[in-house]
């Protein structure tokens, strides 16, 4: 079995961004040597997801307008804390943290127009995505 | 490490439908000869999901009326493009397009009501699943 | 490839609950042995999920609240074969039944604070959660 793990960093200017690392997740995936296996893209932080769909910039824009509705900003038990990025926590869990890209042939096995996006909820700091590979 | 990919292609005849995979994915597992690992089932077209849940049609039809709510047919953004289905795109998200299953002493380990369904929320053309095995 | 499968059980004394299990995968990574790879998460009631997120308890609530707005108690079809938890079927699939933890170098991959919570919508009867490790 062969492995690879590595760590991708983000630090939106924004508070809410959308970034399309498919191509990360494939030099990664060459990197490893691995042919037939598995490579999971996961957000180590929670106030940001990993969503798989469209490179299409007017559905990005519907993604956080909808989810603004179904996880808006407002007044959470968690800002007792000193936090106010309730919503953002929300808004991970809806669209997930994580996905399991499949590795076919040496290479991503995605759907014709499925690419991988780190979705950030509350930017402007330093934070990491895992990407880890496993296979043969 | 052994490892095993196919694809399951549907072509629903309705917008909406839900169709229940787990004889398909427990086929491929016997097929694969992996006794210990995992198996992805993950839809590779942006409009349509992996659900694990209960097989039952009020459930099932629940389900659908219940999206409906929470990402309802409207006007989006992804509409200037010339498509019709922003909606299916933000179903997806909520069900989740994909789900691992994870395979010990060479069968599907689900819990005694997990049934594994595809979710189609754009039918009526051809679609494609794919599922992979990996493991031992 | 090593692998090793161990099963969770749950009885909460609540209708809702959710627990930290981040302590119990870890300590069966360590059992297993291994040093590079993936531990699948997944809960096998279909009235609970998996929820990787943050450990404070004013945000554990929100989520509750949140997922009652979204997913209320109410009349679903569901009910007319005798069940009244249709809510709790729709809160699982929101949260997402399951989670893959990356194992590296012989531990938990998570972020800063990343916990892993089992969450309970139809308690206060036995359940099951089963743990999958597979790597080298």
């Amino acid at each position: 079995m062969k492995s690879l793990t590595d760590y991708l960093w983000f630090n939106t200017s924004k508070e809410h961004d959308i970034l399309n690392i498919t191509g990360e997740a494939e030099r990664l995936v060459k990197k490893s040597g691995v042919k037939e296996g598995f490579c999971l893209v996961s957000a180590m932080h929670i106030t940001a997801g990993i969503w798989v769909n469209d490179e299409e910039p007017g559905l990005k824009q519907d993604l956080f307008e909808w989810l603004e509705k179904l996880a808006p900003k407002g007044n959470y038990r968690h800002h007792h804390t000193g936090e106010s990025n309730g919503d953002a926590h929300l808004k991970r869990t809806l669209v997930h943290h994580q996905a399991i890209l499949p590795i076919t042939d040496g290479k991503l096995d995605l759907g014709p127009w499925e690419q991988v996006f780190y979705v950030e909820f509350d930017g402007r700091r330093k934070k990491r995505v895992v990407v880890k590979i496993i296979g043969e």
